[in-house]
């Protein structure tokens, strides 16, 4: 596993372990509500997950896409798709989105390496 | 055509219209990447427009909403498939998303009413 | 009730009633959470909505803003507990959020007539 | 006078004065120093009102858009000047600006038929 | 004390004596109307900070975040009232906060160890 | 070169090199845009890049807040400008642009230094 993919997953699983014991029920609800939302249903995971890439990415959330990126490679979103993720993300959410997006880009190859 | 439909339509055109007379050549080149962004290519042209739809919402822009409704109806999107990509929106943007999902599912009822 | 009151109201019930009608689970659930999140607990009803009311206010979200507006109201806020609550969003939002804040005067003005 | 320019001058003029009359002083120090950020200083009013503009523009607030509008026809910024601030604020904020960019060229002509 | 708070504070307190070395006197006027607005007044400084907090979490500014809970910290925001701020923020925000909340969780308990 | 320089132009020429190779034909026509709307026409560089500048401070992206601030200082933007800038960035965006302009202080000394 890449470095950044690692200290992602890492930090992630820590904080997440941590809320579950402290966090209060509504908010259990609420990431309870975050993980059936992706799941299979009218649309494939495919879908639904490279609809939370570019939410993500035009509200500019570094974590949030990083999550994603793996979801849809897992879900065998191919180069040339996800370069249309790209762009629409870019095009939506504007020039502001250009570094976010060299970021992503960095972390989808990470996870092609693999 | 629906009274919302028809009032989006009309303003919309009337000032794409002025803007190609009045703007300069980077916003119409702009305006054309706009265009091509959404063509079929890897993906398919419902699902980009799904895309484009789940960045607007989160972005709480109601003209964009409106104008990817529009093109997710004529692309085929049913019912079931629309209602997880305004879930995913609601939960990602959260619930400061919700008026402007109020008015998308006006909006989405005129567009099937038709 | 006011004019601006009663329009807010109007729409926003039309409309919440249709989405129970035609949404799926997944919103369900997330509408319930929207009304839990702000129930009596460690945190009374009034502070809450103030907090629901600067979070709206700084995502400038009007319908989110008069919808909370309409608690505060309910909840017992006082004329100068508000300002207090409208210079925080000011200041935090920046300028941008001041035509949001005209909004929420007349609209708080309305509800105090009452 | 155009009416959208009356229309969005009597509108702010009425709530600009009801909150001089009702807000606190932290809210009429915020209102000052809006004032005073935008007069002439190390760099021109007609600079400085550029910079409110594409700021607003990529913030997404029609209403504070009309405003430096306003205050650009007024320090004689000229059509195609407009343009590449129009441009810039496209590109920085994407796609979900083209609405209110749409409302900002009917203004501006308003603004320059006068 | 913890070192995400020293290393916050550090920053903070290096790069705002330089701000008073070198800015002019708006950012100095609005530097001080960011103390003043906290201050107790209508609303005691514990309610102004968790609505500070609140409006740095939906805007999604993590070192806003760690002000702000700093200052809540020393208002004495009990454990399970922040949870119930917290759950707020990530339902108007959004998923797209959780990665911040995570991080104040951190901060938070970083707080409460000292 | 300053160390904060250094390390944002090496990552971004890093990575604006792979996106070249790897994306598609559209994300290079958006890049391609990107440059040419900064050039000199109606309105000189120095202008268009404090435009950069404020639109990235309002929406808080301090990778492109340093790449505008390299562009102002070459383009020969002044102290007392760029403090102009500031706070025409902190007042419209509000105090969530704080910990930006903190960062802006910095790396706007580093360039200076050099």
């Amino acid at each position: 596993m890449g470095k950044l993919i690692e200290d992602f997953e890492t930090y992630r699983t820590k904080m997440n372990d941590r809320i579950m014991e402290s966090s209060n029920t509504n908010i259990k609800r609420f990431f309870a509500l975050d993980t059936t939302t992706y799941a299979e249903g009218a649309l494939d995971v495919k879908t639904k997950e490279m609809l939370g890439l570019v939410a993500s990415m035009v509200l500019r959330c570094d974590d949030c896409i990083k999550y994603h990126l793996g979801k849809c490679h897992e879900a065998g979103v191919k180069h040339d798709e996800m370069n249309e993720v790209f762009m629409i993300a870019n095009l939506v959410g504007g020039s502001i989105v250009i570094p976010h997006y060299r970021r992503a880009v960095e972390y989808w190859a990470e996870l092609n390496e693999a």
